[in-house]
This record gives structure tokens, C-alpha cells and sequence, in this order.
């Protein structure tokens, strides 16, 4: 149950870290349509790890192998199924139990929750690593969208307290945001940004941040009211990505601090159809697409892997004890959740409109 | 689809504000649970309307009628179905169509969504009359945790800009919260909201809030990871309350501002139990609860419901036209939102728990 | 869970036979559809006890009371709840415990299920009375489908061995069976069927027989492959119905009498369309409707409550013990059974469709 | 959707018969249970074609590789998936239209499900190939039960006209009948069954026939009433495996035939417990387990491939055209149906109990 999501189009991750492979099934997708394969290969290229300074210097060669749904590259309507067969498999005689647990990682709740037999190398089911499946489904689901007319956009919003400007809510125009090195609209504060994260790093360290992410092209009428919304399932899915631990649509939090008259969103007709002069409700109303962009913000919390020492315990002994992390770790995951927010959003959203 | 939630639990919300009755149908409850109806209709008052001064002037009667599930007050694993039968019925000559929508309101989406079919009389299922069936559930379901030793709690945070104190993240004491007239901690910040609350419905205006909600007595290693994890169940169904656009867990968008060595979590040992010293991460780590309390935040934009003018438009002339609301709407729903976050919360975790 | 039914269109049903109320919430209707309550009441009337000399001598005037979902009887998108009032409510002296279980009655399970906290006056939430909101939310579902070109019909195959014709499996003609007092195709049979079931109950026993049921204007290339198929969830929702305890479609269990030769159905043209010569798939293949009726038979078992003397026990002392039922009972239940399954069959059809 | 069963633990199967693989992701399963893959693939070798006479030429080496979700053997929480890669992969060139659909086989139904897109070489994600990944997630189920000292057994109950013997439905004691290479009770019985197939093989044409099936072990209590009992969730699993066209629990569609006094299960006590001295009900009352062994019958049709003429159509052209199908099939395919209803039983009963 853990690892699936979605209604028409179920999504079933599987993997850990260290196992032979990890991989996602796709079932629902409509029939009769052409995947490109290299399309996929570029998107997930943007979550892929050590692609420059400021992320870790591992390696992974992420090629995906499709081992049914499609045929000659288009879809035939059976689940599509892809693997990716890890580079770094557990060795047999691996330690089982790590019994010292890094703070605020799953280490301890996830060994409670399966007794001690979970997975622990390299983080295993709750890896960021699944993270990689997640996005080679979004890009799948990201070209039938495309077909459609929907477009899903994402940028870093902040790093710590360095804002980017945020999308037009309106109107987006940054199109190719996706594919810039570091996605930010205004350069000049990336470049701060990126700072930020080497500070992090050198301190030993780590930094979090908020993407912010847009949908366009979904007309209104989409959705449903109570508890399968839009912002409903938006945000269960969202919550399935590591270190997130915020979502807030349009105006959000900052909405509470505002008087209605200022937060509505009043409603005009523009080139013949109706929209709304602000988009603070972030294109939903009652659970529903009311025809203006989709909003939302994602906030990602720090690194927990840092390599400064830290209090930990010892499950078996109960005893306190301290514990210094060793291997490779981002000092700042937002900008490789970046396109994993933009996955996350895409098949979810094909998901409602399917 | 809409209206129902929960997986073993299952929670089927029904009514428009003027049908003949609202109600809920409550599945999966287990047998042999005395509900205290007296409890109930108590935790039903909090959310109920006409109260006090910074609430509207309506004033429902909403009694409950058990229609099944119980025998002789204990639940006997049918589903347990209740109505509340609507005071203010729709006349039939009601005219169906509300051609100018009220902005932020969810007529004009559900006007696409239901081709103009959908009940705009008093909002229709959109109302917020409709979470007190929610709240009926919420309050059966908080008898059964508290068998448990699992307790909800849920105050104001902040009206605006004004801020209550925090729940201590550790230890939770405020039990009497829920009680209070209006549920903050600090009653001088209270009535600072007061004010602010008076201030904007004498300008014919609204504001907004956060709630906070804490759940205790939870122990470590429930829950999932990835997609039907705590916080995305919490998530899913919170969203489900009208005015929702925001939620957070732990630290929250607080976290993306701070060093992971700031907002991670030490272990350490206390009465011989594995706890944490801090817990910025709100109790879930990796979807899974680490046994400290289970604290999260929720952003209610302003009512939208306005007296002041507004611009919107006909529907069916795509022309624009000014708009003036009528009724009774509360300046702040939040006050009375304060139960229904802590309803949606006992549904939720009871569901993760049983 | 345990109640509901349905992906896109979910039946909630709640009651048990002497609680204050029964009914359903059906969440997922399309909007706009007008529903004419006297056609849902004629049909609710084709289940209602009491009609003539072969069913029970109770009268239930199920009078279905509308609580929301409705705009001057059109559906309004919103969850369409009814409840029908019991008449006969328990008396809250009632003995909760049914000590001596009728035989291949739900009496022991459910007490097992339910820890003896289930409530046995009448059945409870297992007696057929729990068929009437089905046949309510049928009823509602087949207005729906007829404007769609789709309709269902049913009819008791067999009583015992006394069999009534087949339809036409190719082309279904009885279009007004329904209507019979005695839905046979055969009159003459019917007639033999009459008599053998008055004879079971002057010998205080019962009988069982099979419904047929026809669905016809279905095209093809409805469903899914594996467990999402028409037939899977005709079977699923069908098994719903109590008593039940087989289902076969097309040929069925006669088809594994049959050469591949004699089973398999020829395609041929036929006005221009590709039809099959028989029809023995019933109109199913791999899960996913080819275009022909869906044809299948459920197997109702001789009403389990006889008034013969039957062997029990005590489930307290855990002693053998003698058990003679009182109340009415049908003697056999199959006609009263054949609009159930007429309304299960267009509910779970209406749900693969739309 | 369509490839997902279960509500616990969910059983995700992907693959094409000439895909690059097959496979299944399975969710759910509790950690720390060791698999012993022997035994699994001892199990699937039962399904395996080419054993003998009676089945397929074709030898497929199906080899399981584990993806994730053990660690070094054990179960981990993370799901488990296996991947068979497949021999016969189809080539680029095949002709992506079968144009001819085969009597009584899914072409066309999913010809017209997915457009004419699905995947036709060797009959696709519709293949009987699938069951293999059914039977090794099956095999997985098993081990888990039988800790918890429930099994599953199967045997063919007929071929054509020629019949088993049946378990005894109170006592089953055929424990070792899975590992027979012609699963029979009655080895005389078995010998003309085997001479029925190869008639029928050298005519051209093909047999179906029953498979019975025990669930034992399983305590009075689990399941549900209505929509998800055991009968309810049993049915909608089992009509996911090919050619399956009927199933009907305990008496089934005998005890239409039967007096109510007759078919009835009379209590008594046995070895100080409550049993049932009969078991036409198949161990379920209500949809909920009565203690009792569970038993169920499963149709299956005459294989459709058969090498005789048939009469097919072309769809492109709409004309009626012959067809002469080649490749190697089963004559019979129920030899190794048999252990995929017991697959399908062990994973939905697992589901159920957990």
C-alpha cells in the first residue's frame, strides 16, 4: 500500500538503496502513445547526482530498462514497467542492524515500524534514490500531458533565507527554466543561493529551501470537492517525496495574514473568457481548477546527513551515544528535487485530468 | 469518490446546506465501543455557529440522529450513519443557477465541475455547514484513542498577524484547550485576535488564521513510507476542510531557513525510552511516527465571504458585474475551525492506528 | 470498508434490519440527471416482501427519503443519501446476545467478527433487508444508463430443478420481465416453480434457485485486464448480495463440459458490425466487454432460515442445543432476489462505464 | 488500475508474453519472514509448460530475479519485486495489427480497449504467461501462511465430463496433492482425464475443466459483510486468471437443488469447539469465515487456441474471413491452472488475515 499511489494511474515504486535494482510499474496509461526516450533520459539527467559542485560527487549511471508497456515505443495499454539495476548492491555479509540512528532520518521510526529488519544501507526504501523511478514516471507522464496542452514548471524558491522571484501567477513565461543548471528565475540570487549550500558544506553542514511549482493548461472543472481535490492529492503525493515537510497552495501561509478583500481573487473576462485579475487561490477553489494556474509551494527541510557529530542512541543498549556520518551526501537536496517536485506534479495531475 | 476517505476506516460525508439533511457514514469502526453521546454533542457546540460575538448569527440546532451502528450506545461493526436535518430547506422555486460566483468561492469551479447542476444554495456540499458531520465523526472516533491513550489537541496559532504561543513540542500539557471559548494558549493574545477579528467585520471584511494541532500517545513505527505515509494521509484529509491552503509538519517552511545541525532532531535517552531532544520534525520521520508527539499547522486563508463589493462576472453573458454579497458569514472561520482540525485529525490517525 | 463498493461511483450502504434507519450514500453520480422517483419506487416495489403467497407476510412500506444529492430531482454532483425509516426498531431491552446461532446463517461468524457486540435482532446489518437501499441506489443508476442505449434484465432461471428458459443470448427480447409478477420467461414453468416452493413451505423448509441476468448495449472495449475486469467486479459486488454463493458467466461451469470447438464463438458481420455467431463468453473476453450482452447467472442458496427443528448450540456453554426459528421468513427468496440483481448488475456496470 | 489487486498487501504484475519480462511488485508483506526460494520456485515449476504429454511443447526457463525487498532472504517492509526475463522477445518488425482476432481470446476485446495499440505477439499482457509472477507472489504468500498454520490445496476436480473426487469438506487430508505431476485425488480418474486431453489434442481442439480448492486454518471471524467478504474478495481475484469462467463456494450451484434442510450446516461441538457437522457453506457465512475449511470451485473454458478452422473476421476490412491458428497450446490448460488458484487463494486469503 506503502508505495503505490494514484487511482486511474497507479504508480508502484519499488527498491532500496542497495538492492539488485530499483524501478517503477505504470498502470493506466493510455494506449497509443509515443514515448521519447530521450526526452525521458534529459529529465531525469536533472536529478541525477554529481553533476557539479554543489551537489554529492557519486556517480550514477541511471539508465533505465523498460521491460514491458511499450511496444516500438508506444504505449499498448499493459503496465509499463522499468528497472535500474544499482551499481552499489548491498554486499551479502552488510551489517542488518544499524543500531545507531542519524537524527531526523527514517533509521529509528523505520526500524521500529519493521522490527529491525528494514533495509538500512544507503537509507534503503526511504533513499532519495527512489526518487530516480519517480522521475522517470513523471517524465512518461509529463509528455502525454504535453499532448494535452499542460505544462508543468518548477524552480527553487529559496534557499535558507535567499528568495527567487516567483512565477508569474498569471501567466508563466519560463519556459525553459527546467533544463537551466541551477533552476532559478533570477540568477543573480542563484548565484547567492549556491554560496549558501558551499557555507553549508564547508561547516560541515546543510542547507534546505522551498521549490515552488506551476501547472498550466488545465481548464476548470477539474477535481472534485472534500477529500480527493486537487490540493488533496497534490499533497498526499507531494509528501511521498524525502525531506518535505510543507505544502501550502497560492497564497498559503502568507494568506493568513492577509484581509479577504486583499486575498480574493476577483474574477474579470479576458480575451473573451473568464479568469480572475490575482491568482491567490492557486487555480483552486473548493478542491477544483478553476482554470488559472495550479500554485504551489514545496518546503524541503536540510539535509539531515550532515558530518558535524550529532547525539544518537544505541536501539539495543538504550543508551546515549554520539555518532559521526560517514559517505557522500548533498549539503542541499532542493536543487535535485527540483524536477521531482515537477514528476510528483505531472502524474498526479494526469492522474485527475485521465 | 469526493467524499469519502480513510482506508480501514471509512468516513462518507453527505448533504448540501440546504438539502433535507447532512450527514456522515462512519465504516470500519470497531465493535464493542461505548460511544458517550453527551461527549459528542459537547465537541459538536465548539464548532457549531452563533456562539459569540466574532462568529455569524445563525444558530443551528444541529442534533445529531443515529440512523445505525450502535446498539444500546455501542457500536456493533455496521456502519454507524448519522443525519442532522437541515433547519433552512431550499423552497423549490430556489433559482438554480448563481450566474455571478463569489470570488475564492468555489461556485464558479464547481459550476465547470457540475455543469451548472452543482446546489449553490448556502454553498451546497461546498458549505462549511457540512464539517459538522465531520466533526460528529471526529468526536466518535477521539472516544476510541483516548482508550488508547492517543489524545488530539488543536489551538488557535495566529489570527492574522498576531501570534499565540506554540504548544510545547515535547510534552503537550494544554489539555483544557479545547474547552476554552477561544482556544489559545496566551488569552491576552486571544484577545488581541479579538480585536483584529472585530476590526475587519466592522470594515465589512475577513481574516484569516493557522491552527496548530498536536496528537499524543502515539507510538514509534506507524505509518508507511512514501505515499501513504502520516503526513500524507494527515495531508490528504486536512485539505478536505474548506479554507484549507496550507499545511506543515514540525518546523515546517520554518525548517528551509535553518542548518540541518539547527533543525535536526537529537536522540536521547529519557525515563529509559528513546526520544528526541527536540522535535522540529513534528513526530514523522520518513512518513513514520518516531513516538514523540505528532504536531502539524494549518493555514486558513480569510473568509471569503465579504460584505464589501466585489468584482465578478455573469457566467452566462461573460460580462463583467460587481458583486455584493448577502447573508451571514463569519468575519474569522477559524475559531470554529479549531474542532474540525482536530476531527479530521482523530479520523485520520484512528484509521493509521486500528 | 466492509460497505462499500465502486471505483468511480461509490455505494455506501448503512442499516441493520431493526436499527432506527436503513439507506445508502451513493457519491459519484453524474450531474444533471434527472431521476424519476416513481420509477425508482415501481422498482424498489419488485423487492418489497409481503406481495403475494410465495414471500413473507411482513409488509415493509419502504418509503426512501431523499437527504441530499438532489436539486428539484435533478442530481446535483453532490452525494445523493437516502434512508428508508424502520418500522420495526428494537426495543432497547432487546437480548444483545443471540446465543444459539442458525445454521449457515451469519449469527456465529459475525459474533466471531464482532466479538458478540453485533446486532442480531433481525439479522442486523447482514438481513436482506439491507437489499432495499441497493435496490433504491439500482434504481437510480439504471435511469442513468438507459440514456446511455444500456439496459439490464434478470429472471429466475431455475427454482430447484424446475428451469425456465434462457434468454436469447444473442438478442435479448423480454424487455418487460421485469414487470411480471413472477419474472419467468415460461409462464408454465413459473407455475411448476410456484408450486414447489409452497410445497417447501408447508414443510417448513425452503428452496433456491439462479437468477439470469442480461446486459445489453454495453460496446465493446469496456473493463480491464486481470483484477479490474467486468467480470471481477460483477462478481466482487454481486457476492454482495446475501445468499449468494456462485456466479458464472456465459457457458460457466458448463462451458468445462464443452470442446474449445463447441465453446468458442465464431466472429462473423452482421449488419455491417462484428458480432459473434454464440455467445457463450457472455460477452466478456480477457475482462473487457466485446460488444455482445453480458450474460451470467447467480446461484442463490434455500433461504437459510427453516422452521424445522435444527441442531445448534450454545455459544456460551459451548454445548450442543436444539433451535427452532420463529418470525416470517420466505420460503424462498430467489424472486424477491431478482431485482437485487438486476441493481447490483447496473450500479457496477454504471461504474465501469462512466 | 487493472494489474493491482489487494487491499493490504498489494499485488502489482506487469509484462507482455514476448516483453523484454514479466514480473510482479508485491506491497505489503510484513518484515523479517525469511522466503526460502526453493520452495518458491519448486512452486512455480508446478505451473511451468512442457513438464509433460498433456501440456505445451514450449519451455520456458523461468528464472526469477529479486529486484528488492529481502535482505539476504528476509523480508524487509519494502516491496518485493521480481522480474523473469522472457526468451521470446518479440522483434521490432512484428506486425503490429492482428488484424484476425481468435475466437473467444481477448484480440479483439482488446483491440477495441486499447485501440488497436495492445501488444498482440503471444497474446500480451493477456497472455497465460502471467500467471507466472502470480505463482511466484503466490509461492511468497504461502510461506508466510503456513507460519501462521493456514494452507492452501488445489486439485482438478474435472476435465470435460470426467470427475474427482472431492476434499472432504470437513477434514482436508490431500496434503501432498500439489506436488503430484497430474493433481488428482483419484489416480484412475486422473488417467481418463489425461486420455480425455489427448483426444481431444488429436482432434484439433481442447478441453476445460474445475479446479476445487481448501483454504485451511483459518479461524472463525475474518471478513466482512457486503461488499469485501471473503467470497467477495476471493471472486474478484480468481476471475483475474485467463479463462476462468465460474466460481461458486461450498455447495454453490448444487444447493439450488437442495431443500434448505438439507443444505443447512447443523452446529455442534467438536473436540470441545464449535464446528459445523456439514460444510456446504465452504466455510463462510455472511462473508465472514466460520471456522470451517474454505472451499471453492473454479471454472475453467476449453482453451480458445485450437488448431481447427475457425471463423474470424478481418477488423480493418470488416469482412468475414477463416482463420487457422499456429503456435503450440495447451490442449488443456487446467494441469496448470491448478496451482495458480492456489496462488490467487494464498495471496487474497494472506490479505484478508494480515
Amino acid at each position: 500500500m506503502s508505495s503505490i499511489m494514484g487511482n486511474k494511474i497507479k504508480i508502484s515504486v519499488f527498491g532500496q538503496s542497495h538492492s539488485k535494482g530499483i524501478g517503477v510499474v505504470i498502470d493506466g496509461l493510455p494506449s497509443g502513445k509515443k514515448i521519447d526516450m530521450e526526452k525521458v533520459m534529459a529529465f531525469m539527467e536533472r536529478r541525477a547526482p554529481g553533476r557539479n559542485a554543489y551537489s554529492t560527487k557519486r556517480r550514477e549511471p541511471d539508465t533505465p530498462e523498460i521491460l514491458s508497456g511499450l511496444v516500438d515505443g508506444v504505449t499498448c495499454g499493459a503496465p509499463l514497467a522499468m528497472v535500474i539495476y544499482n551499481q552499489n548492491q548491498r554486499s551479502n555479509d552488510y551489517n542488518n542492524i544499524m543500531d545507531t540512528p542519524r537524527p531526523s532520518h527514517a533509521d529509528y521510526s523505520g526500524y521500529m515500524r519493521y522490527n529491525g529488519f528494514n533495509d538500512v544501507a544507503g537509507g534503503g526504501h526511504f533513499s532519495g534514490r527512489l526518487t530516480a523511478p519517480l522521475c522517470f514516471a513523471g517524465a512518461v507522464c509529463m509528455q502525454i500531458l504535453e499532448e494535452m496542452g499542460v505544462n508543468v514548471y518548477t524552480h527553487i524558491l529559496s534557499i535558507k533565507n535567499i528568495k527567487d522571484d516567483r512565477f508569474n501567477p498569471i501567466k508563466i513565461e519560463n519556459f525553459e527554466i527546467g533544463k537551466k543548471d541551477f533552476p532559478v528565475i533570477n540568477d543573480a540570487k542563484g548565484n547567492e543561493m549556491k554560496a549558501e549550500i558551499e557555507k553549508a558544506r564547508l561547516n560541515l553542514d546543510s542547507v534546505g529551501g522551498v521549490v515552488e511549482c506551476a501547472i498550466t493548461g488545465v481548464k476548470a472543472g477539474f477535481g472534485d470537492p472534500m477529500f480527493d481535490g486537487v490540493e488533496n492529492q497534490l499533497a498526499k503525493n507531494i509528501f511521498g517525496i524525502p525531506a518535505v515537510k510543507g505544502i501550502e497552495f497560492g497564497n498559503g501561509f502568507n494568506a493568513t495574514t492577509l484581509y479577504g478583500s486583499e486575498n480574493n481573487d476577483d474574477f474579470c473576462i479576458m480575451d473573451g473568457e473568464i479568469k480572475t485579475v490575482t491568482n491567490n487561490s492557486g487555480g483552486i477553489n473548493g478542491g477544483i481548477t478553476n482554470g488559472m494556474p495550479i500554485l504551489f509551494d514545496v518546503a524541503f527541510k536540510p539535509t539531515a546527513s550532515i558530518y558535524k557529530k550529532q547525539n544518537s542512541v544505541s536501539i539495543s543498549e538504550k543508551t546515549e551515544k554520539e555518532l559521526q556520518i560517514k559517505g557522500r551526501h548533498d549539503p542541499c537536496i532542493v536543487p535535485r528535487a527540483v524536477p521531482v517536485v515537477e514528476a510528483v506534479a505531472a502524474i498526479t495531475i494526469l492522474d485527475i485530468l485521465i
